[in-house]
């Protein structure tokens, strides 16, 4: 099982920290004038370990996989519908399809466990654009149903997780963008969050795809079911495969593997922050190489944050996964890397410093 | 005098709004899911009067001036800084230089009265790529210091709206972002909030450039002492000559010009906003037209917000101004417009809509 979490280093360098303060305070503009867009410049300057850091070939992976909680009707939208968009998104037509061709993104959907055969009918051995069928062994027909048995067993989890390191291990570029797509996922998330931040139940779940105020209460109370099925579960792993679901295994995967090699983690809404969660929960250092794109509009996303110290760069309400708040974020961190490299210093533009104290006061 | 404030059209129209609505909920995405997103949608699809709105040749307008009342010592940085900056924003240099290539934004610098003569030891009817000179008569040296006497007289703020609308007149594109750039005029941006809101000035009153707690009280009971000199003033115009400044009133002649032409007008952050607060003072219907594009770090910016009863996209704690924060959130824009051209809908990409009543409950 350890060969699947990779020992992360330590990638805090006061002295580069040092460098890129410097570099940015030399910059014409007052200092710290441009807020967060200077701490995501230190950040990712911190993550590619140079002043100069250069975004390259940014990879949007859309992890997919349906849940068998969903036999429990705490979704809006039918299972179907998790192949359905995963066609739309090999189609360029979803949201963060249009999303990753305005940003430039490279765009890959991984079946992790969706109840569908993407390559049903076409010659063995044939492959689909933007498409890897990443499949635990088993996992045809998506996790069991969690209210009943444990989602996945430890074997599939693992599984997952490898199968998330090796897809990133594959990819090109230094900056991974996560997305993900799996009816049902919202509450699979709800309960990681209760039960790694210990957290009760109600304050985890949400409307998810867009249920109404009752729905929410009989969601809640399936999944506070679920928690108590599961409530011997303490190890990380064990709560991911008893609760969690393919794609956010292997998006756990795909997190750790992608800190390991410094990739630049560009993390969308409340599903890819639980994978994030998860992969905290076995190595914490991961959290240095993340990058919190928004906060979402479902509920349990602030607690989610909360939980794991950090804050995120936009606030618009949105509440649709699939990776689109992240490539709304990507542009900042484009910017970020901008600023570093092409804004003048004041001495250069033979721009004035401050003055150490106003020349004239009163 | 009227000449120059253009009656505006109310351009809500409420079938545009429906069928905006119509085709936004038709998307492969749960209702509404987008957030702030589908409210950016909606809205530049009601400025641009079309359900597939497209932004064409985008101008950053930076509009610079210089501040009597920085004899004051109520900034961080000499005067000397707003014509050096310009001369970096022509040279590339500048954060909004950055962002605006990055973006594809076409940059122009207007001298609307900065203390320089930047076509000095050139031939007579030079120009310089970017820059175009626009100052009011008189305005070589910025404004008077408005703690003596009115900032500009009323034939020079009505000269600088006329210019304003002119070089709006003669700019392409159907989007305007605002910027500007004037050592001391978050001072004036201050005093016109104070003054048209009806707060007091130790409320509207910021570190601008970077001044400390100590400097911002000895700030505040200069502006106290402006205020008081220009007690008797109530009407808009009158408030902006006594304490604006020469590129606030520029500005806000662009903006109602803008607002005419029904341009999506993108606003940048604290004295960006005081020129619309200016429009909206003598047009409401400007508002119809604006984007806030993010809530500046400086202090007043909040209360100018609540006042004109907006809310911002980005809140990142910027405080340079120059357009920066415009810039930064234009990508925004494109992406809603891009939602509302390129999603599939749910019957074109075949994928089932929300299920009336979840399937199986308890």
């Amino acid at each position: 099982m350890k060969t699947s979490i990779p020992k992360l280093l330590d990638i805090n360098n006061q002295d580069l920290n040092r460098t890129l303060q410097k570099v940015l305070d030399s910059k014409t503009k007052p200092h710290g004038s441009l807020g967060q867009l200077e701490d995501l410049a230190l950040k990712i300057g911190q993550i590619l370990g140079t002043q100069y850091p250069v975004l390259l070939a940014p990879q949007m992976v859309v992890f997919a996989a349906d849940h068998g909680l969903c036999a429990r009707g705490i979704s809006a939208f039918p299972s179907d519908v998790t192949w359905q968009m995963v066609e739309n998104f090999l189609a360029g037509g979803a949201a963060v399809s249009v999303l990753a061709r305005q940003h430039g993104l490279a765009l890959t959907v991984v079946d992790c466990g969706v109840k569908h055969d993407f390559l049903a009918g076409r010659p063995a051995g044939s492959v689909r654009l933007g498409l890897q069928v990443r499949k635990a062994d088993g996992a045809e027909h998506g996790t069991h149903n969690s209210s009943s048995q444990a989602a996945m067993s430890m074997a599939q989890c693992e599984q997952a997780l490898i199968h998330g390191r090796e897809l990133v291990k594959s990819l090109p570029g230094n900056a991974l963008l996560l997305g993900e797509m799996g009816i049902g996922n919202s509450s699979a998330a709800s309960l990681l969050l209760a039960r790694i931040a210990k957290l009760d139940i109600a304050q985890c779940t949400g409307a998810g795809t867009g249920l109404d105020a009752a729905a929410v209460q009989r969601k809640t109370a399936v999944l506070r079911e679920v928690l108590h099925r599961h409530a011997d579960l303490n190890q990380p792993l064990e709560i991911l495969a008893a609760m969690g679901g393919f794609e956010i295994a292997t998006m756990t995967g795909a997190v750790l593997q992608a800190a390991h090699e410094r990739r630049v983690i560009l993390v969308d809404g409340f599903i890819a922050s639980s994978a994030v969660m998860l992969a905290h929960a076995l190595e914490p250092l991961v959290l240095q190489r993340c990058i919190f794109a928004h906060r979402s509009g479902e509920r349990g996303h602030e607690f989610m944050l909360q939980h794991l110290g950090v804050e995120a760069l936009l606030d618009l309400g949105l509440r649709l996964g699939e990776g689109s708040g992240a490539a709304l974020a990507w542009p900042l961190l484009k910017s970020a890397c901008l600023i570093l490299h092409e804004m003048a210093s004041f001495e250069a533009a033979g721009v004035s410093e401050k003055t150490s104290a106003a020349p004239e006061l009163g």
